[in-house]
């Protein structure tokens, strides 16, 4: 392919940039912005989406959950053909990073533009997707949107999901994103998503371009802790049944199990207490329960059941030395997926014929795509971080190297698009 | 002293519960509130305080942190006098007991109105206090009234005191106890407090009344472990510098501390971290950052001293093996404190001739009377609990013994408020 690709990055840049200012937090070290499911700077940051995608002549769609799809169906293509789809998600954690999803959402959209600008004819139409609450950060334990979308999950059922004060329904009406229908990725020929690595395996390889063929599985657990609350002077230390430090002892077998896992395994099983919180959480009286929420993954899934095994039998443990009452719930458990060796190959081929190196490596994240590669052929491509930080205002990609990805997508999506030979 | 007492257990317990009304919590296990200080239930607790002084013919007067004394003034007593004070606090910590705190309060209203019925003619006046901000729940670490009262922290600095959102003043001022002047307890010939006991010594001996003899010394830290934020899935376990983890250690080794100290030395050691917040506190973050409050106690200082040495090693050691940044800040530093051998020998003589047996014990907890112990001769009395359990719904006191350690307590006022010999 020896046409010029039409990619513009200063375009993809400035709707990544603008995207960045919605929810935008203080830090010395980076930009982050916090775009929760739904709140303002979310909500913000779908209006834009909408506004660029009706603008590059797209329809927009959004359905029962707030999923939001752009469809390009030139008139070279049959609007009733299996269309190609790409993008990502715009929410964000608390204080992450600004290319995290939104990359992947902007880079879809403007390799759409590149082939509107090259005349490219594809024989499909293409839509531009953003899934809802991808981070998990509130209504469920994430990728509400494309567990929907690959039928995963009931409309009804997700709809009804609460964060302890409102409902997804509730939440989507009042920011004018609760549509109608479902977006059905088993409808789609074919799904890639480009997305900001969030290690520095590709950075450190010099490498721009990750093309990924495992999705790690994840599990993530809520472990409550009941000791007793009692008074900090006068509770002697043998009276005691203290939530904290018997959750404290659970913090550190989390990390010391994962850390021996990692070493002696397939070297990406990492397991984490990402959340904690004591009651009643005051300093002069002794920690009455504990409250904790767990994630442990692998590409291997027997090394996430060691780690679970772990997790119950301290717990056990736990209860029997220290007297305290636990409840352990594994109410998320995604196995590994692998990704389509068809799609890798058209953007390995893609990439081959731009110059643009790559690699192939796993996913430490969890993605809409491991969703969307259930029900479709899928990939997952990678842009190197400049420093692996996720998660975080530190979070940093070269705009090169975005364009350079943005290139092989565009050409990707053109390749699926009016290849019918699968 | 054969005169009937005249106490009224009834009227103290209607005062009791009435004032347990004020906050009042959910619980399974018992009656418990929430009355932080100057929110709505503590508001209210100290309207029915002024109304049932008022009632009872007492001058009430609110200093300028909101202390409230109600003070009796007999036609026996000279004015001019030092008065005798008795008292306690009516806030608590969150999902605190119904005792702590209240029981002093409403047993030195009716002591009082005890010695009106019986005709006593004082020599002294007889001032029956509520000290502002007991436990520490907001504003300070503690003992917030009687350190103004005791000369140790000056008015407008402890005005200027913030929760973070208002000033004491403001919040004060919102509630209507931003009164004027201060209470200055070294103008008292006296101070005797009646606390429930929070702990199992007196109940599990079937002593009713303690007599203290020493108040242990207490410190308190700000503890804050920077580590850095990032994707829980992405983060390799070696390239990580969790600060929950880190905190765990820290949570884990004060413990181990504490009961190594209690069962070598005094056997009062105490250490607990008892509040621990993390940031951003999400399952899929590392967590970045964690901050603690730890609390160490002892009647020895000695003990307090080696138990604030291990924090600080703990915390190089955690700098030094997981690359965290630490501070460390102990805001709070009281000594043990010892109590008047003269008030302790009139509440025993009371006691004694009364009937009600007593033994001598130690408060592993801070009270006002540590404060007001600085600056006149002050007593601590405990009346013992059922169960040991404090700072909880599950905190409880036998009325027989509340009354019958008020009537011990009316009658060391009047014999206080009487004699000139000291």
């Amino acid at each position: 392919m020896s046409i010029e690709s039409a990619v513009d990055g200063d375009a993809l840049r400035r709707d990544v940039e603008r995207t960045a200012a919605f929810g935008a937090v203080d830090s010395e070290t980076g930009r982050g912005r916090t775009a929760l499911p739904t709140d303002v700077a979310n909500t913000q940051a779908r209006d834009y989406f909408v506004e660029r995608l009706e603008a590059a002549g797209l329809d927009v769609r959004v359905d029962a959950v707030g999923n939001i799809a752009g469809c390009w169906t030139p008139e070279s293509a049959d609007p009733d053909a299996a269309p190609v789809a790409t993008g990502s998600h715009l929410d964000s954690v608390p204080r992450g990073g600004i290319f995290d999803g939104v990359l992947g959402v902007y880079a879809a959209l403007e390799a759409v533009r590149s082939l509107q600008r090259r005349d490219v004819a594809p024989s499909r139409p293409i839509d531009v997707v953003c899934f809802t609450g991808e981070e998990g950060t509130r209504f469920a334990d994430g990728v509400l949107g494309s567990t929907v979308a690959s039928g995963k999950r009931g409309v009804e059922e997700t709809l009804a999901l609460s964060d302890g004060d409102v409902t997804l329904e509730s939440a989507l009406s009042e920011a004018g994103y609760r549509g109608t229908g479902r977006l059905d990725a088993s409808a789609w020929d074919s799904w890639l998503e480009l997305h900001i690595e969030q290690t520095t395996r590709l950075g450190d390889a010099g490498v721009p371009l990750g093309i990924v063929t495992d999705i790690t599985g994840t599990a993530r657990c809520h472990v409550t802790i009941d000791g007793e609350a009692d008074h900090s002077g006068t509770t002697g230390m043998g009276e005691r049944r203290d939530a904290l430090a018997a959750a404290s002892e659970l913090v550190l077998a989390v990390e010391e199990h994962a850390s021996d896992a990692a070493a002696d395994g397939s070297g990406t099983a990492v397991g984490t207490v990402g959340r904690l919180d004591v009651e009643p959480n005051t300093v002069n009286v002794v920690p009455g329960s504990v409250s904790l929420r767990l994630d442990l993954r692998s590409v291997e899934r027997p090394e996430i059941r060691t780690q679970l095994d772990t997790v119950k039998r301290v717990l056990d443990d736990l209860e029997t030395e220290r007297g305290v009452e636990t409840t352990f719930d594994c109410d998320y458990d995604v196995p590994p997926t692998p990704l389509s060796e068809r799609c890798r190959r058209i953007v390995a081929d893609a990439a081959r014929a731009r110059g643009v190196e790559t690699a192939a490596v796993h996913s430490g994240a969890g993605h809409d795509t491991m969703q969307v590669a259930d029900v479709t052929d899928a990939a997952l491509l990678f842009v190197a971080s400049e420093n692996g930080h996720s998660h975080s205002p530190k979070e940093c990609a070269d705009w090169a190297d975005c364009t350079a990805a943005t290139r092989v997508l565009a050409d990707a999506i053109a390749d699926l698009a009016t290849t019918d030979d699968h």
